[in-house]
């Protein structure tokens, strides 16, 4: 193992000589600490962990690997975002010659203890998390160990301590709304996501300033907040066609949300986009898929997962200044929208 | 490292002193080989590698891994199978406190060189293939390292020597098409899958006998070979619905050409399932989306991903005969069925 341990206390660094010294261990224990080692007793582990973290330890070199790995840690796997963000991540891997270790984490709060254990053994280029958080204690382990870490976050609401890419929520919900207004619609109803997602009210917002820009009044009774699933697009819609003057237009807030609507528009015996007009949010496959296909807002999914390793690599070469990247979201124009009918 | 070298060369068996002393090497040097390690000249390695092979070296044992892996690779990640698919091998591998390798071979032919290099430095537990073939070559790399391989083959066309795990296609057609004649069709179109698959011949045999079965013609204009794909689906629903005498319902051969076909009867003015039927293949997640929810025959492609990996667990431990598991199909129906118009 190779490490360069600087005498510079002074600046709160330590060498590993002094951490085992501090601990009362040999630096072999420290070392095996540092490594992920499972065959140094919890007590004894802690004690290093925390005099590394209290001294803010940092490696600040390391063998090369053979055969380098980048972590990528999802929340859940069932997201319709999942695929496009995988590939994004395998594109730039290959490209440097890395494999990728998937691990679904099942929580938005962060991967399980056997997680960081399997990290620190396997000492990655880097570990990639999707819209997921990570405790103090982790991202201090990560820290100490020079792996670093980028947060791929469409919701838009990353720690601000966290290097993170997202994308252009605000802008996506203006030109979804703006095309419905140039189409003609002037009763548009909108279902966002969670009302506690930032991502959610970014959209909102972007829906209210481009109705406002237009000089139109936004009916309260017109939003609708949703879950981002089918399911939940189906029973938003079913309200917003139930009212007694029904929008002629809707924003769903994403393609599931919009596969929703689509649902209970046939349900109520009205065509798309004849008597409806429907966009959805995000560009996943199943948005050309649908029929009619969907007019929607695309969010650069695989080329924001391509950023973050890119990300990951220029922060383990140190020359990363910039740590929150917002790319760009566009219109993509299908079958789902028309004028209003007469 | 731990081997345990058998002197039973008259079984075709060698121990790595032998190998050594054959190719004029060092025991390290062809321990070096076996762990993959790229600091051995190119034809040392080969010289290593034959010998290896020729005399049909295993590995017997091995040094317990403290973050163990498995290796899951994809010929393409587009698929709309691979979400399902990566699911079921996160579950079995998080149960056994393993990590999950992704890889994008890019091509069915097997993974690249660098792969398989990459495989022999991490030692990963096994290695799961999804639809996708292994070079003898690859295949004894493997063999002699004592690492094990399944293939997940959903087209049931696997080779006859390498462990597999599929689902069963024929009786999947016969009952998408016995559903169809039990609600009253008698005019029923079929897109199959591409004419080299053998899936496609399954599901499309299993349509012919459930039609004869009921003592109904086959009209050959009524059969379409598709790509699996929703353009393709689209395209030849087009055909069947085209037709002089045009069918009251549709085997899709998959969810994603059954979409194609909803959208064809959207612009042919027809309404699904009032005007037709459409049945699907898979139940992928965007079979209960589309609008109307598809009717379609669930291959259990989470299950199949689960028992590819105890497979490889059970072909660890030597404790497998049985090699090629074919696990049942069931029909779902949804909203996308109903018996013909008057």
């Amino acid at each position: 193992m190779l490490l360069t341990m600087r005498d510079d206390e002074e600046l709160g660094r330590i060498t590993l000589a002094q951490v085992a010294e501090k601990a009362g261990v040999s630096i072999s224990t420290v070392s095996k600490v540092l490594n992920g080692r499972q065959d140094v007793a919890a007590p004894t582990r802690v004690k290093v962990e925390r005099l590394l973290e209290t001294h803010a330890y940092r490696r600040t070199t390391r063998a090369a690997r053979e055969a380098p790995l980048i972590e990528l840690v999802f929340h859940e796997l069932d997201s319709n975002w999942a695929m496009e963000l995988i590939r994004g991540v395998e594109n730039v891997a290959k490209a440097h010659q890395a494999s990728v270790v998937l691990t679904e984490s099942g929580t938005r709060h962060a991967p399980g203890p056997e997680w960081i254990e399997g990290v620190l053994q396997r000492r990655p280029l880097g570990v990639v998390l999707v819209f997921s958080a990570l405790p103090a204690e982790v991202k201090q382990q990560l820290h100490s160990r020079a792996i670093p870490f980028v947060i791929i976050d469409p919701a838009g609401d990353p720690d601000p301590d966290v290097p993170s890419v997202g994308s252009a929520n605000w802008s996506g919900g203006v030109a979804a709304t703006r095309h419905l207004i140039e189409s003609g619609h002037r009763r548009i109803g909108i279902i966002t996501g969670p009302d506690d997602m930032l991502c959610s009210l970014a959209r909102l917002d972007g829906y209210r300033s481009a109705m406002s820009m237009a000089g139109l009044e936004t009916d309260p009774a017109l939003v609708q907040y949703g879950d981002f699933h089918v399911e939940g697009g189906y029973d938003r819609a079913m309200k917003l066609l139930a009212l007694p003057e029904r929008p002629t237009a809707v924003f769903a807030g994403s393609d599931l949300q919009a596969l929703g609507t689509l649902e209970a528009a046939r349900v109520s015996g009205l065509r798309v986009p004849h008597d409806l007009s429907v966009v959805g949010y995000d560009d996943v496959p199943v948005a050309r898929w649908s029929s009619p296909a969907l007019t929607t807002v695309h969010q650069p999914l695989r080329q924001m997962a391509e950023e973050a390793v890119h990300m990951l690599l220029r922060l383990r070469a140190q020359e990363l200044v910039t740590t929150r990247l917002e790319l760009a979201t566009s219109l993509i124009v299908r079958k789902s929208t028309a004028p209003p009918p007469e």
